[in-house]
Formats: structure tokens, C-alpha cells, sequence
């Protein structure tokens, strides 16, 4: 299963700018590179997280105007968002070689569907933050392992998580999955390998030259 | 000498995403993380680094057009830029102990000069990418070290260099200064580390926090 922003799509950066100004909006002032760290974490996770570090109390109606003033933003910027590079044949070449595989994303389902538009694949397995229950203080990430290999028909062990930010990748290790980083998220290499990455690549197109190596291969 | 841009000011996500803007008005485009991690090269070696990877080839009227295009496209983010944590206080600090101190970017004046304002210290000593010559192939940071050490009356042996990026610390060490790196530009910190930090803290504030143990005091 594949992380969606910063690992398929070139989205975070604009994330990370849109989260700062959804937050300025309900007066909370965070550093940009603290809400990049955050990036990934499920979205109430994340909330609750970034204003308990600000000192800040955030209830049912302050959040869904955080959310809305968040995707209001960064509507504003997806002309921007690109595909990363690989991420379409990697697709490609996991379909041909007959391995499901579903996209995950911490985000919304508003947000994702015109990511899978961008990527050539609408009617992939999708598994969205906001179809999966709430964890409080943990990353919602979990569960999307969990829902994703239930979608798939698989073990949670026989899956391999695809991820460029740590909560990928602890969420990974805590469903029993295995563990790919790659820095097209903007972590760092050793954070990612910290986080319980097998292997680190630089993108989808580094991954796809070594599927083999890490023991991504047909399931026949 | 304290780096500018992720070191005491807010705005090197608002430079990724102007750098991909620019980047894309040439026709190159390049993932955000790729551009993130040269912020901190000079101006030209940046540009020259990025423009190889793209396969394209800039020459000095296409390179006036993308560095005009990314001074416009940061400006119009410009209002989102705001300063560190600590990074006033800090100042404030290296001004009571008595310790010269000036700012390095490596950027131009044009952008310098209000990040100055932002932090109530548009008399700092200041030292800008476009002010000293061009190092073909090196970080043009190598020569801010020296050009900044001279500013101060100082040898470049004695100075300390804070930054966020890893440019910033391979030319602290080059120079023969000692090297602290901040989280606040979006690096990892391992990355800092291996470029040559001996400590690396999370912020201006963390570092304010901890001054005696790296050896900043008082020259008196």
C-alpha cells in the first residue's frame, strides 16, 4: 500500500503552507518545518498535537473551521501540485505484475480523488482518514494499514507500506507490515530508517529500479 | 554569524514553492523536496545544481528571468513569512554579552532587508549572497564565511555558524569555524550532523537555551 502526499503526488510543501495559514486563521502561530514533522499523522492527531504544543484548546466547532480554512488553502495551490516522478509507473508496473494495492492518505476524501485523477488511477483502492474510526493519541495511519489489507483480502504481515513520512512507517511496524521510506516527502534519510524503514529511496522511480530487492514481486 | 532563511525567519517553505514557480515558468520541473534541500547553495550554484538535474541548460538572460520570477512569487507569499521562536532574543543576547554577530544569506539584499525589519535589526551587519563573487561549483556560503569573519574583524577560525541548512555547515567547516545546526529549516538531524554540526538544536530558542554548553560567551 502507497502513501499518497509526498510519496505519489508533490503535495506536502503545499500542505505545510496551507496548515500554517489554516492555523494563523484561529490563532495558533506555528513554525513551518514543526507542522512538515506532522504531516501524515491522522488529521485529529495532528490537530490535537500541533495546539496542545501552541498551548491552545480546540473544540468540535474550532476544528471543522481548522479543516475547512485548511482545504479552502490549499485549494488555492493545487495548480501547483504535481505528480512525483515514477509514481505512475510504479502503478503500472504493480498492476501488470498482478499485486494488489491500495493508496492510503491521512487526508480527506476531497482532497484524494482529484490526487488519483492527477495519477491516472480513479478507481483505485483508496483507503481516506475520514473512513476510518478515530484513534485518539495515535497516528490514524494504523488503522488505514489495517482497513487497507482488509480492502485487499491479506494479512496486515504480507503487506509492504510505501511511505515518506515516520508515521508511514510506524504505523507499518505496529500493524506488523514492512517498511519502504522515500524522500520525496522531505524527511530526512536517517529519520525515516530511524522510524523503521527497511530501505530508504530517493522516490517512486528509485523504488521501481530496485522492486526486486526489496521483495516486491508477483504474488503467482 | 547566523544563517537568515530557516535560521531566524520563517520562509524557507514560502522559497520552496516560489523556486518551483520560477522553476516551472522556464519549463523545469523538479519535486519540492529536491528544491528544498539546495535552499542554502548560493543563488547561481542552486540554480546551475538544478537546472543539470532537469537536463536544461540556463543562460544569464533565462537565469535574470527565474531569479526576477522567484523574487515575485515569494513576494506574493511574503505576508505568511514570519520569525522563529527566539530568534529575537537570541540576537538580543549576542548584543548584551558584547559578541559581534552579523546575519549571512544567501539570497539577495531585496529579500534580506525586510527579513531585518521582521526581526528589529535593520542595522545588523549583513552579508548577501549577491555582494560576494561567484565560486563555480562550491556553495557560494564558503564565501560568506569569510567575507562575514572580515566584517567583524574577526578569524574565521573563531566564529561559530548557525544554520539550518547543510550548506551552511559545509562551509562553516571549510572556513575552519565551528558549525551548529537548527531543525528550523526542515532538515533532518542527522543530515545536519553529518554535514558537520557539532550540536544541532531544534530552534533560535533551544540554542538561546543552551549557549554556555557550545561555547558562545562573552569575548570579555
Amino acid at each position: 500500500m502507497l502513501d499518497l502526499d509526498g510519496t505519489l503526488v508533490d503535495s506536502v510543501y503545499q500542505h505545510v503552507v496551507a496548515w500554517q495559514e489554516a492555523l494563523e486563521e484561529i490563532g495558533v502561530s506555528l513554525p513551518a518545518w514543526r507542522v512538515h514533522r506532522r504531516i501524515g499523522m491522522s488529521g485529529a492527531a495532528f490537530v490535537d498535537d500541533l495546539t496542545r504544543e501552541a498551548g491552545v484548546v480546540v473544540d468540535e466547532v474550532v476544528l471543522r473551521r481548522l479543516s475547512s480554512a485548511h482545504a479552502d488553502a490549499l485549494s488555492r495551490q493545487s495548480a501547483s501540485v504535481g505528480v512525483l516522478p515514477g509514481a505512475e509507473p510504479l502503478l503500472a508496473e504493480l498492476s501488470r505484475i498482478g499485486l494488489p494495492w491500495a493508496v492510503t492518505t491521512n487526508g480527506t476524501l476531497r482532497l484524494a480523488c482529484p490526487a488519483l485523477e492527477l495519477l491516472g488511477v480513479p478507481d483505485a483502492v483508496l483507503v481516506c482518514g475520514d473512513e476510518v474510526r478515530r484513534a485518539p493519541r495515535a497516528p490514524r495511519t494504523l488503522d488505514l494499514v489495517l482497513v487497507a489489507a482488509a480492502r485487499l483480502h491479506v494479512l496486515p504481515a504480507s503487506c509492504v507500506v510505501v511511505g515518506d513520512s515516520v508515521w508511514d512507517l510506524l504505523a507499518a511496524r505496529r500493524a506488523g507490515a514492512g517498511a519502504i521510506g522515500v524522500l520525496s516527502g522531505g524527511y530526512g534519510r536517517e529519520e525515516l530508517e530511524r522510524a523503521g524503514a527497511s530501505r530508504v529511496f530517493d522516490d517512486a522511480n528509485d523504488l521501481l529500479a530496485h522492486l526486486g530487492e526489496v521483495g516486491i514481486r508477483s504474488p503467482g
